[in-house]
């Protein structure tokens, strides 16, 4: 199956010098691949004068004659920057050019514009953002990690609907164990919101196991797919997560580098090193979407490197495959038309 | 300076096969400490025969016949175990018997029995439990971890007061550096709860340095002394960075016992990861404490081992040594009475 993602060339930390070589992989990749790349023509072009023709009909430059800035408003971005890499590569998904965007522009505005330039699906109240993260387990699905600061328990509610029929398609598994993020395990623990949101999805046809705690995110000691929380903690838990991950890193280096005898050993234990390196490389984690959106918008980091990119744009290709927006849509739909929660 | 501590001796998985050697390592270290140990004194008395008489009026049995359940209810371990070793064990602060009372055992009745024996520091709303991290700065205090679960922007601005003064004391820092947690540090970030906490920071005598995120915790790229949050994220943010830790020691250990050569990589590198391990042992950062209250109560994690739980008796030994609750409940009064907020 052929398929066309849209690229925003011009956001994230370092623009097309990430952006244009991980599209480039990853059309050398999967040849049934169609990349369109938005951005400043006059930037663009000169670097891609010889591939364009090399992938003959595969790749293709849309200019768009601004950029949104990293810290730039939403709401300014929205409406000054009518012309921005970011709107134009979302255009094209809602004009059904493209199948899909990945950008990783500033993740306010991209929420902004792409909830202006889709529409919502009918009957979301809000969007959010859903990711992977590594766990002992293999890997977990989790959202809201900060679309919204506030969240009812109907919103919850609702991204689990969402994230569920995600996790369904990406995964392949017919009813994911889907769990409320809590201070504690028992029924009695946590704020009303997370109590009423049990309530509702405990009288749903998902499958609810419960409420789980912020180690299972990475090592809870069941294997849970999916994991529901607000915007608001769901962030402060993925940085917090980034966090310790970049000051155990740290502390590793640091001991391995202390004297001449660890530095020996480090080149001994390279290979366990770089391996464990590997197993929890961010980088292969990369790649966010934003759920509750007629269209498929993919956030990559702002940092990302390559490879990231890449990860992110792969991210794409999969839920394009799986035809995730269009089963969430339908799913939804038929949950408040028929009542999920009967 | 003599200082005496009250010890659960029954609380946590363990009971005494943790709490009664740890004490003992504790008296031997610091001879001018005093442990009275709580609980069962038929288990308690056959372990201590010997001891009791080698540490000549240091050690005491104070006998208490019940046991508060690790999932027990905290309403109910509160009007049933009147005579329980957590409660008995706090009784000895209230009545001035006891500087400082540390128990491992469950968090929510702990809390709450404090509570209701110890009394709140006048004008304070709402408890909050503080702990240290370990950063790549050093450490952070954190609070609130897990006390409230729905907290107003009035009551992170008083655990923003009470963590101000713990930390002055403890680490001897004339202002320390206090932010609060959010999604973003740009100062339109958030929901209004952080928004309005901001605001009444910014305009109080505390040295406010602004918005952090989660990563901050562990790792932030500026070192802040004092991270502000409500129980909710508090508490998830914690055992996020738990998650993480044991999903990456998970993947350490995988890759170092993969086949023979990264099991010979391992016994070579031996050193440097021990000191790797050390580096960011979470036993040498257990304990917890409650802030708010008229008596200084330490929390120990349940799971804690001897070296862990022999962490928390020590932060009692530094907190009450530092005057930490006179210190909080003048400055409080202060705070409230001349308007900290001028």
């Amino acid at each position: 199956m052929a398929l066309t993602i849209s690229i925003d060339a011009m956001g994230g930390d370092f623009g097309p010098l990430v952006t244009v070589p991980a599209s480039l992989e990853c059309l050398k990749e999967n040849t049934g691949l169609k990349i369109i790349l938005v951005g400043d023509q006059g930037v663009l072009k000169p670097l891609l004068l010889d591939v364009i023709a090399h992938y003959s009909g595969r790749l293709s430059i849309q200019h768009a004659s601004e950029c949104v800035g990293m810290h730039e408003l939403p709401a300014q971005a929205l409406k000054n920057k009518k012309d921005s890499s970011m709107r134009v590569a979302i255009n094209l998904v809602r004009d059904g050019v493209a199948d899909a965007c990945v950008s990783a522009g500033n993740t306010g505005a991209l929420m902004a514009t792409a909830k202006f330039v889709l529409k919502m699906i009918p009957g979301i109240a809000r969007p959010a953002i859903i990711s992977t993260m590594p766990s002992i387990h293999g890997h977990t699905h989790a959202l809201d990690l900060g679309a919204n600061v506030d969240c009812t328990a109907e919103h919850l509610f609702q991204f689990a609907i969402m994230g569920n029929e995600l996790v369904k398609a990406v995964e392949n598994i017919a009813r994911p164990k889907v769990a409320l993020l809590n201070i504690g395990e028992e029924a009695v623990k946590g704020n009303d919101q997370v109590k009423t949101a049990a309530k509702l999805l405990e009288n749903s046809s998902l499958n609810y196991v419960g409420f789980v705690e912020g180690d299972s995110l990475n090592a809870g000691h069941a294997k849970v797919d999916l994991i529901v929380t607000d915007g608001f903690v769901g962030n402060v838990a993925l940085k917090s997560i980034e966090g310790a991950a970049k000051m155990i890193g740290h502390s590793l280096k640091a001991s391995f580098s202390k004297n001449l005898l660890a530095k020996l050993a480090a080149l001994i234990a390279y290979p366990a090193l770089k391996s464990f390196k590997h197993r929890i490389d961010p980088r292969l984690y990369n790649g966010a979407s934003f759920l509750g959106l007629r269209g498929l918008v993919i956030k990559s980091h702002g940092g990302a490197d390559t490879l990231a990119f890449k990860t992110a744009i792969k991210l794409a290709e999969i839920e394009v495959r799986k035809d995730v927006i269009r089963k969430i849509s339908e799913h939804v739909e038929q949950a408040l038309v028929t009542g999920v929660r009967s």
